[in-house]
């Protein structure tokens, strides 16, 4: 019987620490919000729980630090003390770099810290919005530094599709985020600058489903990804540059009335497109 | 029992006609095409059909007109004169601007044409594609003219909520060109935009909800799309250039690492996006 602490009971650490309970684990929670606490064991998603850590946190295998990025740092400086040698760290930020490297030189040496990425956030925050279903079929990715041991990367592996995981990869840091620079964050730039490109209440009763799907992830929680943003921003504002350049290309076209050059780009993205077709 | 010519048997002619059958109206197809005549009697689409019009037009007492919008001023002048006087035209091209008046000057007079737009497309063209199920909930826009009679305007009110459509609503050409421009067609060349930004294939495999979302509509009929964007162009170049202003301005806090700012955008687009659900 596996012994895993969850250290931020969020909507991310709380759905981890429901799926752990169906799976069978001894699950301690830490969460510096007395009420989410309380919530957590009422709802018997964690065995224990408390606001600091220090009376569970020795007894754990595995750590999931379920905490916003910036948090990492001080958490594991304050509290690693704690932990019994060859405990395994996971943390699961969204983007890593700027982060992984720099916690691994605060880190005991007798500990193992793991960066993972399991792709199935939720719009929500916040504990109330936790479901153990939401790792069924979804990407997981390792992001495994120099210093990782094969050892951690396989057990990492096996726990992901113990979750329910499908598709499970080992990127590195820069893959990694530029990756994520594309595929989610230029993505929720687009649909935050869109839905900020002028006042349109007025045109809620004639929306269809065009508007409605690239605006979907318009609402997003601002303290999270601001901060995420920021730690991948030279990625990111490249990624921007590239849109722009594109969208200045078709912009061009059109000023133009360049019919040929339009009916290009239309191919083009519907054979690209198609292949994202699941 | 009323009688309706439906000109043009795409997705979007042939799924009238599918449904103005399940109503009871007398439907006559035409289409240049030989074989799509054929597959619409075969499957019961339409009574009768021909490639010309010239045997069954004067019987029609609505005539729809489901042509791309560069076909319908020649098809007009080429057989307008085969319609008994009082017959209704109804043309459904994307964007109203540059075609609607240029159509009443060519009209003969004791005939009516009335703009609508049934915003129901579909990805895929063709009669293969059509489906009498578009219209249940959609919106359905009425978009006269001053010289269009009041009884007209109703008539088709009523035609619209008997084919199924929610919304039925009267814009003036100005208003639903701006309003498409940027509920559609905006979003059309973003997503086209992203897709084309940078060759991606090999993301396909971490790609989530966001990335799908933003791009399903990147998947476009070139032909008709080019078509439509250069008649709509003065007003869809200024709704990019809004669009990528608001972008820049993002990108700048962003450069900046200016959390705050950050913030209140993502506030405003999530307080702005919370009113478009259903």
């Amino acid at each position: 019987m596996k012994t895993i602490g969850i250290v931020g009971l969020g909507v991310m650490g709380a759905s981890f620490a429901m799926r752990c309970k169906q799976l069978g684990y001894i699950v301690y929670g830490i969460d510096i919000d007395h009420e989410t606490i309380e919530y957590a064991l009422d709802h018997d998603m964690i065995d224990e729980g408390d606001t600091k850590g220090d009376g569970s946190l020795w007894k754990c295998d595995m750590v999931l630090l379920a905490l916003y990025p910036k948090q990492l740092k001080s958490w594991i400086e304050q509290n690693q003390k704690e932990l019994k040698p060859g405990t395994l760290l996971l943390e699961i930020s969204g983007v890593k770099s700027n982060i992984s490297k720099e916690l691994q030189n605060i880190l005991r040496p007798d500990l193992e810290l793991l960066s993972i990425h399991p792709m199935c956030g939720r719009e929500s925050r916040g504990i109330r919005f936790a479901d153990p279903k939401i790792f069924e079929n979804a990407n997981f990715i390792i992001i495994p530094l120099e210093n990782n041991s094969t050892k951690a990367v396989v057990a990492i592996s096996a726990f992901a599709k113990e979750l329910g995981c499908k598709n499970i990869g080992v990127l590195s840091v820069e893959e990694h985020d530029r990756m994520i620079g594309f595929l989610s964050q230029l993505t929720h730039v687009i649909a935050v600058s869109l839905m900020n490109t002028h006042e349109n209440a007025h045109l809620v009763e004639y929306t269809g489903d065009s508007f409605r799907d690239l605006t979907r992830i318009a609402k997003i929680n601002e303290d999270m990804w601001s901060e995420l943003f920021v730690l991948n921003k030279e990625i990111l504002l490249d990624e921007i540059d590239q849109f722009m350049a594109s969208i200045q290309n078709f912009r061009t076209l059109l000023q133009n009335e360049d019919i040929d050059g339009m009916k290009k780009e239309f191919i083009q993205s519907t054979d690209r497109r198609k292949k994202f077709d699941q």
